[in-house]
């Protein structure tokens, strides 16, 4: 009998969303970092949902501070993608009843924290009760203006691609303490008019793939932005990097580049690639699979 | 080291939630069977967030196309309760990797379903690795007219308490398969008007006396309708009924209560007692605590 990782992540999700009608208001269904639905007037709203997973995405001697971060952030860091803004969330946590209540305190504080400096209000949620374990899974309402909206798909062949940040060894730390780049992704929708954006949460080896697809286009890619100690082979599939990918028309770029080193002057912004035409791609080994042998 | 079993789940939401402000659009923050969002025109906005656990809401040999009907009909039932319908859900699902591929496309199958019977459009959601068992997280986001919107808080001492169905003994087969009342709550809500609403879930034991104190009420409480071969004391804390508990001023029930029954004539809806004056009210034993010792 066939079971999960006999199929990989991406194959199941094409599987099971097989049969599902798409709605009047729904503007961008699965696939992208948000879903995008338009009430005919006034922005766009934005919905998403993500989990952590104790063991899989921290480890039960992560602070329990930084877990409640991390829930929060990983959703932000998805409208950040988007162009848009967090407004509300609602927070599930599923968890062992022997559970200290210190680890719940530490989590809603590490939530708190998210929110206020990155905006969003908490909303509602639930608790419920894990045989073993614990699962946090955040959903989040947003908005984003109607010519803010950045889709995977719009990318065209020529198109320069840019990351934020540095990329791989965010286990070291990073992936439990990063900055959604909801500033950021303001500054370049308004600025440089991305034609493609998203999230790099699952290792650019992957998701690099995931934008040009989405886009009908193939990708050429140069040096990486590294963080220090990190090989190539890191940069691209260690994945959990939280930097926003996104791809820029060289005239853009030509024409706002200095001006992102004046806004951010701590954080590079570094072209490693251009789009091509489709099927002209170099095989990326690596990422992040939830359901595959090696993960 | 206190943990959440010497607190319960009542206490520990009110302690997790201190701290965390409102925002200016979220006319109903956590407590309500939804959360409330007013974009300042149109329909105000629903959001809410439940999960599901192998084991504690359901069994692993539970078919799974159970299961995702149970996943997406919990959600339904509460934006019912408020008086509202449904728009669009992401359903995250966590599982080990070793979970058949059959598992899934039941799992799937129930949650299309669930919504093309009773509407909502698939948006968006995940799958990640669990290292054992399954916690399904399904969000929505539903609509409700100003005028249609009923919250828990309405109630008012003299208001007649009726539920719609049958209590108790929801596990012989029932909480796995049951109809949310949107249609019903559409019914009430315009030829009833009540003055609070909620569904019944943790069972009435726990539900009625978190209404009464949302409406600053007390109650009493008489007969109850219940399902074949329960007692008493099953149908009071059983929980999962997914029924209707509502408060209703004696005139109104007066005027419309037989016209319910022309409108659905195999479903009662019952009186089973009335909103007192706060500090009047009867103890009530048992309903479903996630974190009590007896859960």
């Amino acid at each position: 009998m066939k079971s999960l990782r006999d199929i990989g992540e991406d194959a199941l999700i094409r599987r099971i969303l097989r049969g599902f009608p798409g709605g009047p208001r729904l503007v961008v269904g699965p696939g992208d970092d948000c879903a995008v639905v338009d009430l005919g007037r006034g922005p766009l709203r934005l919905l998403k949902t993500d989990a952590l997973v104790e063991g899989v995405h921290f480890l039960p001697e992560t602070p329990a501070e930084k877990v409640g971060w991390k829930s929060v952030a990983r959703v932000l860091s998805d409208f950040a993608a988007m162009g848009g803004a967090p407004e509300h969330v609602l927070v599930t946590v599923a968890v062992d009843a022997g559970r200290p209540l210190a680890w719940m305190d530490g989590l809603y504080r590490g939530i708190r924290k998210c929110l206020s400096r990155h905006g969003g209000v908490l909303a509602g949620g639930e608790t419920c009760r894990l045989p073993t374990g614990a699962v946090i899974s955040v959903a989040g309402e947003g908005r984003v203006g109607r010519r803010e909206l950045v889709l995977r798909s719009g990318g065209k062949p020529g198109d320069l691609l840019l990351v934020t940040g540095r990329l791989g060894g965010s286990i070291a730390g990073k992936h439990l303490s990063f900055t959604p780049r909801l500033a950021e992704a303001a500054w370049l929708v308004r600025e440089l008019r991305p034609s493609a954006m998203m999230d790099l949460s699952d290792g650019l080896a992957k998701d690099l793939p995931r934008l040009a697809e989405a886009s009908g286009c193939g990708f050429e890619l140069g040096e990486l932005p590294k963080n220090p100690g990190c090989t190539r082979e890191q940069a691209l599939a260690d994945g959990e990097d939280y930097e926003l990918l996104l791809s820029v028309s060289p005239r853009r770029w030509r024409a706002a580049s200095a001006a992102w080193s004046a806004a951010f002057p701590r954080l590079p912004l570094t072209v490693i690639g251009r789009l091509r035409e489709a099927g002209i791609a170099p095989q990326l080994a690596g990422g992040w699979d939830h359901f595959s042998p090696s993960s």
